[in-house]
């Protein structure tokens, strides 16, 4: 059930991306937006479709959402990727978008993936005028310079910092860099459903931490080949992570008592969250 | 009265930008943004203001428009600025982010200034939600995938063409990379005064592309100093410019007939259209 809706979801994200982007035609910068929105688990525009399908709103209108905070996603995974930032060569087990053109590619597809999600809020179909404004300021505050950005800055002076972060400190930068933006897409849900958002953002906000103390558990376990990307990077450069702090049963336990919590939030929605339900316990299951 | 309401608009423009980051406090990214829409002419910002006042729109309304125009050609500045991209040392007389922090900082400094000028958009008082809605939706089309970002692009391709470029291909080139920002704030200015901006648009770009070529020609006759960058960098390339292709005389016989256009656009406004018809003669005109 869960494993076909995000099948489902992922096909349908992929494909409006893959229409939408087409418009723009074949130069390098379009084709690099392409190469870097393919693929992916597309947890956030699943996020989207899922918790606005709690309020009945159509997917053809909550697609324009999920399309933009997946490219939000991605750009921001582009420009991390760059030599001056996490210097990666591979995602998702392709070459990263600046090993496969080159740095100044790599800035402009990622600066135009930003603008494109902006866009994407900004059509008609997207919802009404008051509706799609919401969006777009929610998402500007969500991926911004008090939000995501903010939090790649954290991580950035974190490592030229003399001491490694406390556990305070490390909640707060991944709140920032990845909390922010799986808790937007709750937050449209609840904007395209006109719908109080608290009960999603406290289930968003639990995934979302636990999301990264996963991803900090599978650094240290996980498979390089399956995850498509380097592994242990975290480790080796000596930089604190959720795992480090609690140890890595400290570390499965907090994790399981978040996606609890997630689940919790959920009660009000009954059968209807199921497949949100399923996701809380997916993503600290996940080994990929 | 011209350069006294140029300079009021400087101030105010400047005013609002500050009051308006201050607010994201005094991490790096945030003092980032803070230096990289420091000073600069304001001509975008001021094209907001002055087009938005022709139907006596509020400038403490039209405002978040025009800050929102400084902030993406900031952005674009900041990128285009990067080692990868043009390499450049200064700008406005000062060195640039990157320089001044290093790489990493200025790429999310040029990220976080594009997400605040669609922030700024959205706000309650840059307009009604429809208003609001246009002014993003038109912002994104302008400086996205099929814009500004489209001309930084071809402008790259063009550098490592075999052949210069085409007098059509440069004007096409220069009027995504440069012409498309000078555009937008007509089409801002004509959305919040809820009129037709075809006869501003037909004003915009025939002073986008002067601007252009008159920047071109202040590449070869201009003053390092008081440009606050380096000049002379297009001819000791080889790139095709206005100048190159046109000859001296040619390009500034170019420039005064696309001032001559831009004047006729505006006859419609008369009186109320004074700065603007004086801002295309200073495009010409200036030495800085």
């Amino acid at each position: 059930m869960f494993k076909t809706a995000l099948a489902e979801a992922q096909d349908a994200i992929g494909g409006f991306l893959d229409h939408q982007l087409a418009r723009l035609g074949d130069d390098r910068v379009a084709a690099g937006m392409r190469y870097a929105t393919y693929g992916g688990k597309r947890l956030r525009g699943f996020l989207v479709l899922e918790t606005a399908g709690l309020f009945d709103v159509p997917p053809m209108q909550s697609l324009f959402a999920a399309g933009a905070v997946e490219c939000v996603h991605a750009y921001s995974l582009v420009h991390d990727d760059l030599p001056c930032m996490d210097d990666d060569d591979l995602r998702r087990g392709q070459p990263t978008v600046h090993r496969k053109w080159d740095e100044a590619t790599a800035v402009l597809v990622g600066d135009a993936l930003q603008t494109f999600a902006f866009d994407l809020l900004a059509r008609p179909d997207a919802g009404d005028a008051a509706q799609r404004i919401d969006l777009v300021a929610t998402l500007a505050h969500s991926s911004g310079a008090a939000g995501m950005v903010l939090g790649q800055a954290q991580d950035i002076a974190a490592e030229t910092a003399g001491a490694p972060l406390t556990l305070d400190q490390i909640t707060e930068l991944q709140g920032n860099k990845t909390g922010r933006l799986i808790e937007w897409p709750a937050m449209a849900g609840a904007i395209l459903g006109r719908e109080d958002p608290e009960a999603l953002l406290i289930y968003a906000r639990a995934i979302g931490l636990a999301f990264q103390i996963a991803d900090d558990i599978l650094d240290i376990e996980g498979d390089a080949d399956k995850a498509g990307k380097a592994l242990r990077k975290d480790a080796e450069a000596g930089k604190a992570t959720f795992v480090s702090l609690l140890g890595l049963d400290g570390a499965k336990a907090r994790a399981a008592d978040l996606v609890e919590e997630a689940s919790a939030a959920l009660a009000p929605y009954g059968e209807k969250a199921q497949n949100l339900q399923a996701l809380a316990r997916y993503i600290i299951a996940r080994d990929m």
